[in-house]
């Protein structure tokens, strides 16, 4: 491989020849062989594009940059944002713990890729954009990298999250309302219990995913304020006047987004309680999609010796040895999910527990964890929806025969009758297997008649 | 010790003659020997006073008990709020999952204490309230649990959480606004950065706990949604018409808090995500206090070879062989509280996730991790304003001393004459061990006076 | 109340006239009202018993103590560990993160008893025992809190936690056994899946304890290392020559365990990774049963529409509105301490995290948590063994029934005939609601003899 | 693209031309469109690759395959080892939850590639390997995901874990040796406290990364347990007799690793307690290494302002914005690695917690996070000796400083004097700023003479 060197304030730096970036980004690649290269998300790198460009473009309408200088800058931005030189960006998370050197491979890869813009060849002649003085004024890694992993995480939940988890509660929702009418076993304590309608047990999901998306929305407000004018401690030293909240204007209009500029920076840099709170909804929805992925699983569970009051589609062969195996594989694609954001909940709070003074350094480590919880939520519940509840339908002849034979009927004699006399019931015909009416009967505490005009099932949902 | 004997649907029990509870708390207590005794919080038993009382006056405007109950009933609750009866509910929190035992063993004791109001002695002859079908009327464990627990909870967050935090953010804000003018150096990955102020470091402090206590009470809409109407699986079965908004409204009648009914009971019994998401907000303030608690622990370390840019109360001999030693006790105190809360909170995650059908049996250990969550917090708070955030002062030689000597200032050359000549600067200086301006001027990138007109640190602070 | 006054090294403390504590216990009620009192569990005070008493003779032995010195210190530790003076610790876990006023509790407690004993009334004349320079000699809380957990902890897990989880385990040994010869429907993917008996698959929950057990085992020669020895930083101070391992052995002695010295004192004050150790372990343990409580809960549903192939034992009436109805309760509990346990978990990780130095400031919140998961897992274990596993019975005939049915048979014919083709017969009979033998033959991929020569369920659990 | 027919007993399905998986990836890949592509770990598909061949070997010498194929299948599954069919494994993780669709990628294309080496064309002609009934013979995914699990995570672990932190731990006891003589002021609650050397304090890490290598080897033994030979629910159905330990033997020959076979088969399909319990000692590593790169970054910290006691080398220009600055970045990408370990556990323990009846469904989030982190744990270690712990310097004029100043040094006259006196001294040093000596004679406790020979820091370190 040819190479060509590179400077920076420690020295000369051999960087592969063909690569747009500098010194440092070559440092970082070569003392920090920790994971998989290039594990830094994306995501990330074009919250910095956002970013760089909107500082140049403060920063000349503040009078501090030059409108060459500003759009030479905001014209790489976009070629990066337009996915052009995603190979040029080879750091991993496990890097400072500020970012730093992501955001230096930003800054490295504008300026040279100015140069090559404007005619010149890598490593060859001045360059006129320079990393530090140009395409970082009026930043710092401990602004700018918050700002990129605000944007990142933003634009992710609500380009991902939201519509996912949206759309999976339309279908459930959906269903509820087709299966309204369906009257079935209740289950409490996983034992038989009084009956509900299918549908309302569906409404059950639909509104964990309410609380949970609201939950969510609730945390964007925070979410939304940017780092970016507070520059190394939050005191916004070297930014010119009105550069926080013009910046976060410029970032705004570049994304589409409601960013607003953080009210107090020393928060924003030396804390992301922002991503512990984001973070904690996600969670929340994670324990919400838990408890439906589990309950369908076990609805749809037999084909004969189960559940089985609903049926899921086949979507694939399930079982590499038992012939004509079916298996609820979405169910377990989304608790998977479920339990990996539980487990990244963890790594969030523990990285944002560990701020010290100016600057919490576990900036990557929560950014990354973050980004995937979003999208592996946003992408399982699309998954989910398209592959399995869609699918969905009441197995009617199952549920029925299921309800028939139910013994917690009998809870509509309590009022009738008392709760003692009505256990009394249950009692024998659970002891005897025979039915409720029967025994009702033979122990004289009702008669027929009265047992068919007190328990109806379908009655009993209120439904 | 003497007992008498009580009955339940399944058989005899002998009970200790002279407590209230009843046959089915007997079995409980006899049954789950885990752990302390008396585990359940009271404050959950507390919660049931109020819905049991609420349930009774409701019961009776819908024409489904007589005043006459309703009046003895909730003669009984007050009593139990008065906390008269506090040694009557020895039951634990690893019990059934529904809490139903602790739900009966309420309804036993209220049945009991309502035969000894009317004037007879227990065991004696026959009951006028029924643990069952008077004092649970209208009722199961499965709504009245979830119920209780909400009002524990909430309770908990107003009275204890919320103002115990607000008192230190508050103090913390006074610190702020003290300590304004008090110019010192910055720390980023706790290395020398620019300065800022001790009221600017203190002011990113209050903005955490402005941001928790935000994302805080934005989960109290949940959690003031009350389960009770929804019985057994949700549906209201065997509850008159109009029951359940006319309960919650009781209730908030009673407890003087804006209380409202469930709009989708069957997620109010079979998941319990308003516990997870308020726990979340819990989990982000113990984030934030670790953060505050750590930096106060290290801003005051010395007394001589520390960063002692602060001072804190010495309120108890640090040390048991180390004379005159003084120890950041109170930050430890909070720092563990801090601990404490993340691991409860994967308790309430771990038993949020397991809902299953139209229950979750988690209730009881979710409901007591958040009791305890919100109690330590609100405790620890408090503590630690009284006993250290309010004595703390700034030592104003030590903060200059630091300051003086700090190599970061050479930051405000970088606009001046750009981030290479001032790196070279500072790396000359700390290889040195000179001063920046000595520097400065020997390698001819400043005038002393250019050199004394761009770096003052005061100015870098933007205050 | 009245009171007396007590003094330590920063001034005079006002103390209730009867107690036996002193001045710096007074200081600590006072300043950390955090949570409930006396949280600190009476463990860890007995292992500090034991521990004082080592010291003394220790001290004695080695010419720093007179034996009458020895002799009383000894008395009092006696005492305390008899139960006799309880209530004479009244403090919280949420002190200073050392422990050192648990430390000087116990000291101040022995230099007071001592003067009692001695015929003096508290408060009046002059103290032959010095709490710090007798009862603490050659100590330092430092090394003294982590003496008194690891006793503590060691002690709840030999005698409480690996008992506990023992008799489960050999219970379900014996059911294993009991259940050889059930020959029942496999479950994958909570689907029907080929044959397996009812012993084979209590054997894996009999193996999962084997090996969690081995795993705790595995952590306990690094529980029974003490840090008594290190003094304040590990360096031993103050001690004199030959005292650590002499104490180590005293101990040994005195408990009836095998303690050890720490090889390295710096790492048993400064990290306490032998909790998070032991911790992990128990966490494990507590996978492992909630997977057991979660498979007899469903293995228990019903009684009618659920899987119902075991029974359990009805403990008590299951629902306060639903009568006849029995519950899993005993899961219940043991899968709600499960969740504790693993919260637990994450509460121990964090606080080991944050050592910081010659020492770790989380060691209350350490110690608190792992007494609380070790006691909860034993006691769980055997009340689900006693009142719950030692009374599971296979029901027959619904597992014969559910057997029949199944169609996952079909996979015996892979070998003979080939996965498709087996696939074909399980489809189609799925499909129609048939037979898979009426299928095998239609299909003419067997005739009725091979199908019955070949499929077997007995031989195909290989047992 | 072109596109050939695959077909599997759902239907055809159109797979890319020059793919060689079959029917059930490309189902899968539609299917699960969740997060990144091909995130299946490849180093499970490995560990399919060595248990395929071994399958294949025992399968012929049991009698039920012919040589002809064993061969061919041995020759493919060589070449996957090679790295020649990376991008053939196009699945994620969060598939169906036993694995299976990864088992039938690798089925399908030993399949397919058998078939291009015996010179056909994909697609063309009948495969005389088929993908159930040949490659897949006497297994299941059951059994094969947890066999190449458990193969992969032991190989992780000892080739990249155990040596890179055993690395790190020889640096820091070769550390540990060099400074043996460098007397130095301990930190406990990070206040100044007695003496202790550089080198104890380096010891400590040792010691700690010492117990966290040994638990962590204590779980190997659970990890060589493999499932193979239990099929689709742990009793070995379609298994030749024999067979579970000889294909056992045949992966410990070609791994050369000594893998066994499971002693209890259904609880190697049912549980994955090994992985729990192998994650639990990587977490008790990551709390370790989280309190060593903290200690590091501090006693770094400055280099005029912080503790600065130790030198580390500065790798790259610490600021973006900051001239001169250097950070301690390996200690940020090594605590930062730490909290991902943590979060993984919780992530593992909740996949492991969810097993039911014959299997548990979290296998492929459960094996990616330990990959994951054994992974990052052992680049990390390596990473941080080789780029920090290996060039850490003492700073022998700041620690004699420092250590001169102390206050604690007055501990060493405890056993002279008694603690009170001590503090005495100590309190009113501290007050006037003076030094211990000068109050030591001043207040009439010690002779200036008697003071220089019993304040000796060296000695005090008992080194």
């Amino acid at each position: 491989m040819s190479y060509r060197i590179e400077k920076d304030t420690i020295g000369e730096v051999k960087v592969p020849a063909d690569k747009l970036w500098g010194a440092q980004t070559e440092r970082s690649r070569n003392n920090f062989k920790i994971g998989a290269p290039a594990s830094m998300p994306l995501e990330i790198i074009y919250g910095f594009a956002y970013l760089k460009k909107a500082a140049a473009y403060t920063n000349c309408e503040l009078g501090v940059l030059p409108e060459e200088k500003r759009d030479i800058i905001g014209q790489v931005c976009d070629e990066i944002l337009d996915g052009k030189h995603d190979d040029q960006f080879p750091l991993v998370i496990w890097q400072t713990g500020s970012g730093t050197q992501s955001n230096m491979n930003v800054n490295e890869v504008v300026s040279n890729r100015a140069h090559q813009l404007a005619g010149n060849k890598l490593g060859e002649g001045e360059r006129k954009i320079a990393p530090n003085d140009d395409v970082n004024k009026s930043q710092s890694s401990n602004d700018t990298f918050p700002t990129g992993m605000h944007i990142a995480a933003y634009k992710k939940i609500v380009d991902v999250t939201i519509p996912g988890i949206q759309q999976l509660r339309d279908q459930l929702d959906h269903k509820a309302k087709a299966f309204k009418d369906v009257v079935k076993i209740g289950r409490t304590h996983f034992m038989d219990a009084t009956p509900l309608t299918l549908g309302q047990e569906f409404s059950g999901y639909v509104a964990q995913l309410d609380h949970g998306l609201n939950a969510l929305k609730n945390t964007l407000p925070h979410l939304l304020e940017l780092a970016l004018g507070g520059t190394a401690v939050g005191t916004g030293l070297n930014t010119p006047e009105g550069y926080a909240e013009k910046v976060a204007g410029y970032i705004s209009e570049f994304t589409g987004y409601p960013f607003t500029s953080a009210k107090n920076k020393f928060e924003a840099l030396a804390a992301h309680d922002a991503f512990v709170e984001t973070h904690g909804a996600l969670k929340q929805l994670a324990v919400a999609l838990n408890k439906i992925g589990n309950d369908i699983r076990m609805l749809s569970s037999g084909p004969r010796s189960g559940i089985g009051e609903i049926t899921i589609p086949a979507n694939e062969p399930g079982s590499s040895i038992m012939p004509g195996k079916v298996n609820p594989t979405q169910c377990e694609a989304l608790t998977m999910v479920c339990s990996q954001v539980i487990g990244n909940d963890v790594a969030v709070t523990t990285g944002g527990m560990q701020g010290q003074f100016e600057l919490n350094v576990f900036k990557p480590v929560m950014a990354a964890n973050l980004l995937e919880s979003a999208q592996l939520l946003g992408d399982a519940s699309v998954s989910f929806d398209e592959n399995c509840a869609a699918g969905i339908e009441a197995n009617q002849e199952r549920i029925d025969e299921l309800l028939e034979n139910s013994l917690m009927l009998v809870t509509a004699l309590n009022t009738k009758i008392g709760y003692y006399k009505a256990a009394e019931i249950a009692n024998t015909a659970h002891k005897n297997g025979t039915t409720l009416k029967e025994e009702a009967v033979n122990l004289g505490h009702t008669t027929a008649e009265e047992f068919d005009a007190w328990v109806k099932p379908k009655e009993m949902t209120n439904s």
